[in-house]
């Protein structure tokens, strides 16, 4: 199975960024995450991905939700392997896509506010 | 003070994408908080402000951070602001920038995986 855990960008996620401020390469390596997210039709196949039974979809689970074309449906999922947003496994004649709850998990830790609750009006 | 609270997106953010598949909308304006943050500069004003003093910072705290020009910094502060992302208020000389908590805590809680601390290999 294709492994392409992003471990640098993993550690530089640790943090909340509320906390202490990110350092100039964490904000390099978070900013590519977030650039893959940047984008509405990547954000639905990753939550397509995500929310599918088993946690795995086939990229023939993916397609009906969208009035793109292959290719470009292909395009966005590279651009989401690449980041190490989700790994992409071959089995017979289809890929099979799974996100790497890890690399969610710190963006979601990252995202914490200092003060969770306070409304500042 | 300003208030520039995106609602419309906060609404899109409740919900981990990883429960349910985000429609199109949702994914449209979760899909602008993530390009706000898709780039390094904005990431690091982002973890400055939050983490400052007071959950509070001044322009003049922020440009030492950084060998940029004061315009360059003024407009990734712009784009932060317009994002909904941090907010801006002019006392006297400066203007003193605020992060949402509410929008950091949403988009924290969008990302949460379905199942934490499941690793996929």
């Amino acid at each position: 199975m294709s492994k392409q855990l992003p471990l640098a960008a993993m550690d530089a996620c640790c943090a909340p960024l509320a906390r202490d401020p990110l350092t100039a390469e964490q904000a390099v390596e978070l900013s590519q995450l977030f650039k893959a997210m940047a984008d509405p039709v990547r954000l639905r196949l990753l939550s397509l991905i995500a929310s599918h039974a088993g946690g795995e979809a086939c990229v023939c689970d993916l397609t009906d939700a969208f009035e793109l074309t292959g290719p470009t449906i292909s395009h966005h999922l590279k651009v989401l392997r690449a980041s190490g947003l989700i790994t992409g496994e071959r089995r017979g004649t289809w890929v099979y896509y799974r996100v790497h709850p890890e690399v969610l998990a710190r963006l979601s830790a990252v995202l914490v506010p200092a003060e969770p609750g306070v409304v500042t009006t």
